[in-house]
């Protein structure tokens, strides 16, 4: 029988960042983003939830092993984004507003290189309790 | 690149409602809604999460403002029926029985009426913790 | 070696009511009261943590059995509050403002009165997650 | 309008077990399960959500009647598993690995003999919350 | 019966911090903060919790209106520190390093200031959900 | 000015148990403890949440490093206790019923060995979210 499980693992980091447009006027980003484009930046807990969906082994009862997928978020994205500026220490946000919906993007592009094609993903990010995002939607 | 990305916005309100259905005696509607049809009404808080689904701004990274987002939903949702009784402070529920089921399609219809259409939505809505609905499913 | 535990139990009850003073009128209410002065009531999910202080039994390691304890808010809390109107529903505040404060007194000396003399009591309502209150202090 | 809404309902139960395959080496079972091989068992408290998809009575406003849902989750599967060890105590995983993917394929089959075929069913399990998987994905 | 309860607010605001001592090379910095002293800053969801204690007014039933401690915490409190860089952007912690321990000292002091002599105030500060702090103690 | 903080520490671990006294019958134990007197075990994902108190460091601003503070549980109470069965793997346990109020006293007990004698500690341990306990109380 082959039925597909999803299983889900969830890790989280601190980071900083500012929201802005380089080419807007201070006026323009304020208006559009609001005390998030505070240029001294500002920062947020985030919540990550990665979904991986694919069949259990027969074996061992596993669609893929939690501490094989944690080490995975761990070197690809905590030690990347923890404890960073998201605009000055990350090349990912060097030109790219960190928005949670870029960041999500891009923390699927980093998982997705890196996990068999077989396994489906999808990935939740958490900005607060109250803003969360999630691609693929 | 066109990628969809879902955004989740939570609020909350608190109201009180009953379960009953009108033509029927107090007996059927106590075997049908037990508690929750006490005649002078009980209460929840209720939890809102409003999904919507689009691509992200190529200049802004947004889907949507989400403080325009949460504007919305506290003019057309909250307002409308935060610290009320549903079953005799608003219309929508005047002769509609309240039902976690019932209040979940009351309040899409409400908020997909104000969205671009561009856009997808999905709302869940928590009764308790332990209980809640989506629609869509 | 006689050191005393706290233990802890989590119940909940949903329940309406409607904050006021009899003797005022509805402006001075709502000046108040606010939204929680509606007539026709409004509603929580009311969370409900009982401490109980004192010396764990040396054979059994229980300062008490929270079977035992449960069935007790069960039968004296519980059943008195859930799906109830509190303003409408119960004697406790037919004539007693229900605001957390008078409610978490309420339900500090119903338990009390049932507790062994030898334990200490304490009880946190939560209102909302945001709103809470604690007796004793 | 033939609209389908989905109502959950949240349970839990708490539970002994052991990952590890009977033909492998200790070593083996060490090196893919980690402490979750240890031979005296280890336990969670599980978190089950149980997802049932149909659409709305037109009289009542319900999809399913949660105290009958609530009462066949206990009756079917707090019932088989709450304080339990899975390996030693159930039949069910007398022979099969008792990880989150197959308790949570476990529960589905159990429950989707139970209800009418005209219900869509999903279940999502926690065994922690940080793990947790969701079937179908 | 003059009975004292305590009353509690919970508010939450977002800021960017760096934490450092100036006279320290960076190695000593870095060897006592880890990750956090960071130059560019790192950032945190800070989830705070006012605890007010006082005898319930005998005819509102209130310690204290919450609409107006809320107030009070979001013109004393979030205002001055929601979405701020800590060290750059506040005058409290410009030579003054922004541990979670000097933040629920600096609010508990603000907020001191403006509460009634009879009321008794305590300050919790989340600065994760694993890490947090209290004063008084 | 010397001013004492509290900062807390939240770690978990999973574990099986079993309530028993060893001289009594069965139908003793069972009277005495339901269904945690299943002789097979079943388990928890125990929740600890460590309290110390002290004075900030003027230069650093911290009660102690919380990195230090987390080592240490981890390896005086996690190593000894996660993925454990408590009755048969530790020797805290051996002849101690592992209820909730005395694997606290034992926690209590190993930290406070451990920590400056300058330093007050408080622990409370989450058996599930709706059990829990303290020490001191």
């Amino acid at each position: 029988m082959e039925r597909k499980v999803a299983i889900f693992r969830k890790e989280h980091f601190n980071a900083a960042h500012r929201l802005y447009v380089p080419g807007w006027t201070d006026e323009q980003n304020l208006e559009q983003f609001g005390k998030c484009s505070n240029p001294h930046y500002h920062g947020h807990n985030y919540e990550l939830i990665v979904k991986v969906t694919g069949t259990p082994d027969p074996k061992t009862g596993y669609v893929i092993n939690l501490s094989v997928l944690s080490s995975l978020i761990r070197a690809q994205v905590l030690d990347r984004f923890d404890h960073k500026n998201l605009n000055l220490d990350t090349k990912e946000f060097a030109s790219l507003n960190p928005t949670a919906e870029n960041i999500v993007l891009v923390i699927y592009d980093i998982l997705r290189a890196q996990l068999d094609p077989s396994l489906d993903l999808s990935v939740r990010l958490y900005e607060t309790d109250r803003n969360f995002v999630e691609y693929p939607a």
